[in-house]
């Protein structure tokens, strides 16, 4: 295919924003091709916490224009014999280590499992220096990277491969009358997401929403100014699942929630919904 | 008004660095003009305080050459009725809610109200896909930056407005022989930016400061080092305010200080000058 | 020597991400160079920790391509009669204070004291504004670096010096059977970083490490996964010095270890490796 002459690269990590880490890999991709316009997505991924960068990268990639690479590292088995992959999909290409970080993206497309290309990473992958053990984000990631955004193909790096790690991505499940889903990622101002998606509830347009002891909300709200201040509401959030939040609030904090806590939804006025 | 083939987008937000929500924002600018320069100014404004935004886009846009666009997204009132608005002033553009955002740059220019021009954003300010309720940032802001750096005209987004939401931004006051001002924000390095400026000092050449029960500053030093390290100065700070600080030290930090704090100067050797 | 007509300048500075100061310098050099490439190696050194900064430009700049100019600001003396410098290494340039902050990149070279030119940075360096007496980033260094990024000569900001600040930085001792090293940064995985090279360790091949009364570590490792999850591990880091780890862990927090503890070497079975 072809490439544009100044396409997007973008990163996410959890390599934190104290270290040159980052700036390491962004100058090994501007030696091999200087066009580039570089984009962090996040390096605040918790330390080796692959499920967060999974979903993170989920909610990311559809923003960008096609053509776009996307290089993402939480590699908590750097040096290993994990894979690397090279992933096509839509017109995007994702590198990185064959660990679970893929897992949203490949399979939480539109409800339908998604037609994805895979290639894994071979030694020619790998930058004119000596590959470390120990920063394959800087020897191997990135140069690969670069070297797609010159127009490689995908196929020169290495074998298709038709499997790879898949996460474990917990799916809402059906109870009778009411349906039980978690919160897969808190967000910055506290939101939670979780994973109950439209499809979910389908003949659910009205329901109550009860987490933990203490928190319950009626019905799914269009925005955060339809509650009053300080009050919790949920809402269709915008990476496509339900989310809860505290208008102007932090609803994590406020009710001690965190990632795997359960939602349990009722049809209003059904049972189990206080 | 020709626009540069190059132009700068910043981004300043209260989203955190955490999620991909910035990088959201980013990709679909560059979907829509691949040729900006995107410079982030800041993602770490405290939740939905619109104030210190407001504040440090004030710092901020001087420093940056004519044609820039300032896009800036505090927005707690996401969903609502709340205005979207374009503003030009002195050749830069600003884009973001109408909500107070924009109030240091409007009210605190060189000491006269400033000749700016305003816009609302209407319908056509939207991206092509549908509009979120909770993330205009991404669906609305950041699709009407990335026109106007393609030469957009400002008022092809909605009508001119005359008015806005404004802050009460507080002004120092006279008291006699003492001048009564406030911390207005207090930076990473724990120094306090007071909201006395130049002009409100003429005619204290020499002025004695004092801040709280303990704090006691004699006289505004040119620089750090004119004080001796650990010693607490006064200074004319790089924004054109007055600012106090602990010279190799937090001075927010060791005398537990914070935005709001009252700040009494007087003439030195006059009353209340302990 | 020719500039690239599309230079990187990278930035590394304890300004933080809060503020606009990092801001207000890329707005500055764009003004001047609107075609430089911009890449943040960490605004993140803490505040005034000369040392900090020193080690981590000596870990990003070989990533980059020549002719890259590296704008490093950690400034406590800002205002004072510091000089600054400009300083041409293996085709990069160097613009900040004089102040030890180039120590790791002049004096830790491949072993060998480095070929390097030093200017310091005259008036002329200064912006056409009037430059402020705490932000020499923003007035001073920023520009210089545009400068020198549009082909302006080194010698033109100033004389060329053969002398510079240099930190204290703390180099292994052999005694006797053994080495003593010392942590010289603790990374965001809290992985520790060692003085320790390759060239230290000759003779070396299998040696204990002792850290503190609890930390004992048999060998050296070729990459984490060749210890079990959450045991510690020595390795040679990817900035080519010894590094110890936990493996999916965090060393430092876990042993409560930090930049300056002792580190001890001894030839496997030797004296005092416990």
């Amino acid at each position: 295919m072809v490439i544009d002459p100044k396409p997007v690269v973008t990163l996410l990590t959890d390599f934190g924003i104290q270290d040159s880490y980052v700036g390491q890999m962004k100058g090994i991709i501007l030696g091999i091709n200087p066009a580039v316009t570089l984009v962090d997505i996040t390096h605040s991924i918790a330390a080796h916490d692959i499920r967060q960068g999974a979903f993170t990268i989920f909610t990311a990639w559809q923003a960008f224009p096609p053509g776009t690479i996307h290089l993402c590292v939480v590699d908590p088995g750097v040096g290993s014999d994990r894979r690397g992959l090279i992933i096509e999909k839509d017109r995007h290409f994702f590198v990185g280590p064959d660990n679970g970080l893929f897992s949203f993206l490949l399979e939480f497309s539109d409800g339908k499992r998604s037609s994805a290309s895979l290639y894994s990473i071979g030694r020619q992958g790998t930058a004119a220096r000596a590959s470390s053990t120990t920063f394959h984000g800087r020897d191997i990631f990135a140069p690969t990277a670069a070297r797609l955004s010159l127009g490689a193909a995908v196929s020169s790096f290495g074998p298709e491969v038709v499997d790879w790690v898949q996460l474990r991505i917990p799916l809402p499940k059906q109870l009778g009358e009411s349906i039980k889903g978690e919160v897969i990622h808190v967000d910055g101002f506290g939101n939670l997401i979780t994973n109950i998606t439209g499809d979910t509830l389908r003949g659910f347009r009205n329901c109550g929403i009860r987490v933990g002891q203490s928190l319950h909300i009626s019905g799914i709200s269009e925005t955060y100014s339809d509650v009053s201040a300080r009050s919790p509401l949920a809402y269709w959030g915008s990476a496509g699942f339900l989310e809860l939040a505290l208008r102007e609030g932090n609803l994590a904090r406020a009710f001690d929630l965190a990632v795997g806590c359960e939602i349990i939804l009722v049809r209003e006025g059904g049972d189990g919904c206080g």
